[in-house]
This record gives C-alpha cells, sequence and structure tokens, in this order.
C-alpha cells in the first residue's frame, strides 16, 4: 500500500453544504479535497458500510478474504469503524477504511487500515488516520497502538508514531 | 519481570476438589502445582477481582498508577480478564494477572500481564499464558496478539510466538 504523504495535502474543507454532509455521511463527518483530484472526500464514523463493498475494498489491497458473517460480527465489536469515501450525491463510493478494537478506556488498537490503491499516494491515508484518532482523543484515550507492516512504517513514523518503544516487540500466536 | 521459564514446570493438576475448586473460583478454572514450590495456583476467568488487590499487584512489577475508576471500565469491555491465585479457602492471593482486548472474532489482544515478582521463575506466566490461549481459542479466535517488552521477547519467542512476522513493527501513538 502507498502511504508515503508526509505533509497536509489537504486542498480545502468544508466543500460540502452541511445538511447535505450530515444526512448523506451523519454527524461528525469531516469534507475535504486533496491537491492533484477534482473529487471531494468524506471521513465518516456512522454512515453504514456494505459489506460486500468493504470486502471489494479489502481485496484491492490485496488481503486475504475472510467470511462477511465475521466481518460482520467483528464489526460490531469494533469500538471504532471509519470509512472514507468519495463523495457522490447518489452513489458514494468507499475508497478506505479502518477500525479501532480496545476497551476504549485504557487501550486502543488500529486494524485493516485500507485505501483503494487507485486513490494512494493523494494524501488520503493521512487524513483517514488523523480523523479516527482525534475520535479517539475526544472519547478520552491517551494512548493509541497499532501492528505496521513493514512497508508502511515509514507511514507511521512520518506522522510521529513511535516505533518499538523501549524495544517492545509485537508479537504474534496462531492457533493450530 | 522474570518470565524465562521454557519447559512446563507442572508437578500435578487437579490439586483441588473440584466442588472446592468451582465454589471458590468459578467454572473452567484450572489448579495445579509447580516444581520448587508447595503452594497450589488456580487460574480463573470468573473469580472477581479487588481492584485495589489487582492494582497492588501491578505495582509490584513496577507499572504506573492508573486511576481504579479507569481500570474498573477497561476490565469491563475487556473480552477475557484472568487472575491467576495463589490458593487458600479463606483468602486466596492475587498473584498473576492479564487480560485480553479485542473484537473476539478477528483480533484479541493480551495487555497487562503479571506476575508478583515473589512468585516469578516458578513457570507461572507461562501457565497463565496457555490458560487465557486455550480460553481464546476456544471462542474461536485464531490469532492472537501482544506488545512485548524488551525483557520479556525471549519468554513470548519460547512459547511459540512469531516476533515481528514479515517485518511487522509496533507503533504507539500518544496524545499531547
Amino acid at each position: 500500500m502507498i502511504l508515503r504523504v508526509n505533509r497536509s495535502s489537504i486542498k480545502r474543507t468544508n466543500v460540502l453544504d452541511k445538511k447535505i454532509l450530515e444526512s448523506n455521511y451523519g454527524q461528525e463527518s469531516f469534507d475535504f479535497e486533496v491537491k492533484d483530484s477534482k473529487d471531494v472526500f468524506v471521513c465518516s464514523k456512522y454512515r453504514e458500510l456494505d459489506l460486500i463493498e468493504l470486502d471489494q475494498l479489502l481485496q484491492t489491497v490485496g488481503w486475504s478474504r475472510r467470511p462477511i458473517r465475521r466481518v460482520k460480527r467483528a464489526l460490531q465489536f469494533s469500538i471504532l469503524v471509519v470509512g472514507l469515501w468519495k463523495h457522490d450525491e447518489k452513489f458514494p463510493r468507499l475508497i478506505g477504511f479502518a477500525r479501532c478494537t480496545g476497551d476504549g478506556i485504557l487501550e486502543a488498537t488500529i486494524w485493516d487500515v485500507a485505501i483503494n490503491p487507485v486513490y494512494q499516494g493523494l494524501g488520503l491515508g493521512k487524513e483517514l488516520m488523523k480523523y479516527l484518532l482525534k475520535r479517539l482523543k475526544l472519547t478520552g484515550i491517551s494512548k493509541v497502538t497499532l501492528f505496521a507492516d513493514a512497508e508502511v512504517v515509514r507511514f507511521y513514523k512520518n506522522q510521529g508514531w513511535t516505533l518499538e518503544p523501549k524495544g517492545t516487540k509485537c508479537a504474534f500466536w496462531y492457533a493450530n
């Protein structure tokens, strides 16, 4: 996944009429335009996800398919689920996604950060993460964690994440 | 924290009468004796924790204090909370702890693994982790993750955890 933008690439925010924004994407949505694109993009934590569309998005970034029934339950038990939409009055298109699990108090962990490859390199991943972190911060969470794939380590580092603080290593255990 | 035992150190299991075990620690409890100790230890996911006692335990391993009100809520929103007790018919003593957050389906992350220093080196941490992983596996979870402090990386490696699979790095973000 190409998530390489360091500086903010936002050209303009509050592009959409507030009523249209909220009726389409719910409260606390965030709409913006970026350089090098004519599209309007919207981050939303309330607009309902079509699980087929989400499955397709996750496949575009090369992730193995997971049973939709399990994904549905996993989203239900996530503490925050965020979609990034390419705005269209009739058919907004899901082009980005991230979610967060945790206890909502002391620990929050981000999973499944994805941007459709067609829209990578525009700085959308950064805006999606900023939106998500802001929402978490508003709930009082002061520390957020994630497991960064090798190819996106620099992306997170550039955004102020601390890699391997005090020699901490990530560990995975797989059931046989 | 000293969590260095590789081989199983269990001397005997099912030491306690099953009725006594369940009435004190709840169903699915696991009692055992280890080499080099005369005590009986019990892993339990149901016995209620005294938050003051938990706070004291976490302090013995040198962790910074967290407001008990927040810890209480964090435990409520954890998908699994496990205590390790030194058995006593009247006053079982909490000497180990671990908990897990996640969506309960696709992701499960272990936090706050602690063994009272007085009881470290007996293999209790290993038994606590085995108990916890077994419970997670029974719920259908096939992958478990954690952030291993530098000094316990070897402990997890010895127990079959994969460190930094495919170059994955752990990343932490702190709210200002």
